[in-house]
């Protein structure tokens, strides 16, 4: 990978992107720390923004325990008010630094920023809406954005590569089971009825998939000898049927390791896809890419 | 695949059957319609049968929810009965078209679509009947014969090789371990008795599934020291055991993967297979079948 | 594999062995009948002996459960006296057709035959022991002793030689995880106390075992914020490395098909040693022996 | 493996390290008996060693049951003061061995050593602290310094290895394990709230973690129709992810298997890496290190 941090190398690679561009001066400043990850700068931006989400994240979490709440209440306002405000300027430079700032504000991690920062005026503007405010965990999503950054990319992309190559194989497995669930559940619905816990068929599903993903709660569970049986042939079967995920997943692992590609499975997403589009702010691009697939802008290529 | 849905191509394929076959006119278009999914019909056919199979199975779930049931009764009544006949209309047609009809309503599919109909009817006759009502919702089942429309048809056959290849060891391996749970069951019913919940040789059974296969509900478990120092040797023990279906499984997905030809693993098994037959409707015939090997009747032949 | 049912060479196979051996005459009818399983008789005396010990568990069981119980108390005795004396005279004629009796006694299937029939005479001679009388259901046990008759033969030894392949790893894995989990459970007895159900050592660590097979009954607990967070991270951590013996047995049976040899993977567990022994009644010989490895006796030999 | 334990190779192997070595006389002898285990007199202590280490363990495990407790409380005292002089003693000599005790004292085995017979002292001077006397549990700790002696170092390795090479994978999926965790446990905390037994995040959490690694006690369960609905879609969503553990570990115990080295997979830990340092007493040393990696002292060679 060259080493775009480096002055010289970066205004070759950033050179075509220029000419698409129209923001120069401090907007230009702003993206190359909010968006990109391979400048001293915009890794610093990265790492206290992780910082930030997590100390924000854990003010959420302690805020919904009774005790905590009750002898912190006013401090844990505060520093609500403190990550609220830094999010909402963040987002609002994000935005600023990008041509088409629209592009950004619908994509996954536009929305994600937004969800970030709502709650807390809503429940300012609605208290009705307080219960909600809550979603403010949402945030911990964003920490996915700089996933990028760790020592562990490769594994990561390993790991996703051989999810998504198996991602057909597994949807159809567990449409298969969806409907056997939906079978089962109401059979059981009918055998062990209302007086045994199965209300409707719908908890009969939700039961009917505790079971067959071996969760197996027991806040419902079959009384009726009838009822055993079958939940017993249900585990035994099932529970032989449902190694097929994991035969799937295994084999394509193995495959990977075999390929020895690891990350480069998935044509293109390696670390040389780690490109921002300066127009949109899209992320995943293809190393093979030349123009963004979000907006069509053309993209910061390495040489 | 050769493109039989075009006019010219079809007559050929279909040459050799005609001889065989006595139905002309509104019942060949019929057939064409409710039994192949290769023609623009027979695709509509399928796809507005899967919309009905779905609503239907709704209505069914819906009904089941006592809020809902109490509020909507007659609606629920109304789109019952307008399935209900709708499904006996398709039923009826299905059966016009065949040969021999008997074949048909005698195969999987023909039990499983009457199946979808019949507890409506007994409801009404017979109200004693009305717990059996739920029944209907096995109408699901259906939705399998349709499964074949899908984009998702070769890894669909690709899971079903694996586990069809992987079968007869699988079932070996729960036939040894049923013979293990009942004599661990009868084990924990001696130790915990009547007592502690294990009421009987078959709830303890029941139990001892239970532990086996992980899912571990909790509404019966060991209280007597001996009683728990036996169930963790079974769950330490049983557990490292049960690696077995998913090394089988793993091991024949694997096998699948090297061979390179995934879904015709089980020979015959691939598109071209999904031949109906104009006698019986059966559907699941080999690539190589010349004659249908429910009633022996002749099969369109892909040139 | 010779056809050795056949009187020509079973005459020739047996050749060597009848020098070795005492018992001609009705002995030697019993012994064939009852031993070996290649000949007309021996295979139907199998196969009534397994109808035997199913109908005979399918009575314990329904004694059981106390609503059969009270109904047909008189004809579960008389059909569990007539299984005994069955047994019992099965025992006998085994005994007395072998030259070593004592031999065969003593082994693991002639200790199961005993257990099978002692019960319901001990519960006879001292009603006090009329507890242990389900002990009869370790009858099941004799059907291993069949399974090699079945059409499953292969399946079966090619699971049985992959979990001997992997024992090795299993004990290791299983010794290790044990460790952990007698550290985990006095941690948690520590953490927890006996008021949260963790009312000691023992008990903690049968719910760790409980824990870390993913079973989870939920009979116990944690309660305490610190118990759970340790529990959190005990499943997280713990959950990912109990994925070791799945693949320890998945790398075994992999192994073993790409081998091709299937049930011949350990060096003579194949169809040829399913020899008896004449003297003792030892049954699994390795297809190279000679004499048999319980009693030194000289054992049939395929030509 | 050149046999140390005979005389004159162990002269041999050690000449070097006499060099660098302060101690001789009744110090080195305690040394090679304490530290070293391919001597008789090593192996012998070792055996002893693991003896004492699992009756102390026997004695707190018993103390625990107070049915037991209450019987024999003197006997268990008296046991216990054996044990803690025991290695207090056993302890004091290791320290007197080694010419930098420090580094012993401070190293892992040092601490589980401390940890070993601190509790009983401690408890005997401020009686406060005796709520933390099962931490003697961790006695058990000490049995994994001398698993290096038994017949299954080989598989231990074997298995080690394959955790270690799969450690990067399986923490990166922990990761993104616990961030989903954290998400879905805030929003049930959200949707079901404290009155369906979800008191606040933290405990939702545990919930999440208790769902998703399918071990599901039901202390904590869905009520909600809502939420029952989104734990189904977690189970089988997150079910079919969790076979990428499974597939990870399963990956790499095959790739050892076919490079055929086994233990010698992690370069350097065999049979040779066990030789321990004579200045700190630390073990786990490379058979290609020359100097200790922990203190920089000299090494014992095997030529």
């Amino acid at each position: 990978m060259p080493d775009r941090g480096a002055a010289g190398s970066t205004r070759t690679s950033y050179a075509r992107m220029q000419l698409g561009e129209p923001h120069e001066g401090w907007r230009r400043v702003i993206y190359e720390i909010a968006f990109e990850s391979d400048t001293p700068a915009g890794r610093l931006f990265d790492k206290l923004l992780i910082i930030a989400i997590l100390a924000s994240v854990a003010v959420v979490i302690a805020d919904s325990i009774s005790a905590l709440n009750q002898r912190w209440a006013l401090a844990f306002e505060i520093a609500e008010w403190f990550f609220t405000i830094l999010f909402t300027a963040e987002y609002l430079l994000r935005l600023s630094c990008l041509r088409r700032p629209a592009r950004y504000a619908f994509s996954f991690f536009g929305i994600v920023d937004l969800l970030a920062i709502m709650p807390t005026y809503l429940a300012l503007l609605f208290p009705a809406t307080h219960a909600l405010i809550d979603v403010r965990v949402l945030r911990l999503l964003r920490i996915f954005r700089i996933f990028k950054l760790t020592a562990y990319i490769s594994e990561y992309q390993a790991l996703l590569a051989a999810l998504v190559a198996s991602s057909r194989k597994i949807f159809v497995f567990i449409s298969v089971v969806a409907m056997v669930v939906v079978v089962m559940g109401s059979l059981m619905y009918v055998i062990e009825g209302p007086e045994h816990g199965f209300t409707s068929i719908p908890v009969s599903i939700y039961w009917a998939v505790t079971t067959m993903t071996t969760v197996g709660y027991g806040d419902i569970s079959p009384q009726s000898p009838l009822g055993q049986f079958i939940t017993s042939l249900m585990m035994l079967v099932g529970w032989g049927t449902l190694a097929v995920p994991t035969g799937i997943v295994t084999t394509e692992i193995a495959l990977h390791h075999r390929t020895g590609k690891g990350a480069a499975a998935i044509p293109g997403l390696d670390r040389e896809g780690l490109r921002s589009c300066a127009n949109c702010g899209e992320e995943a691009h293809s190393s093979r890419a030349q123009y963004c697939h979000q907006c069509g802008a053309e993209l910061p290529q390495s040489e």
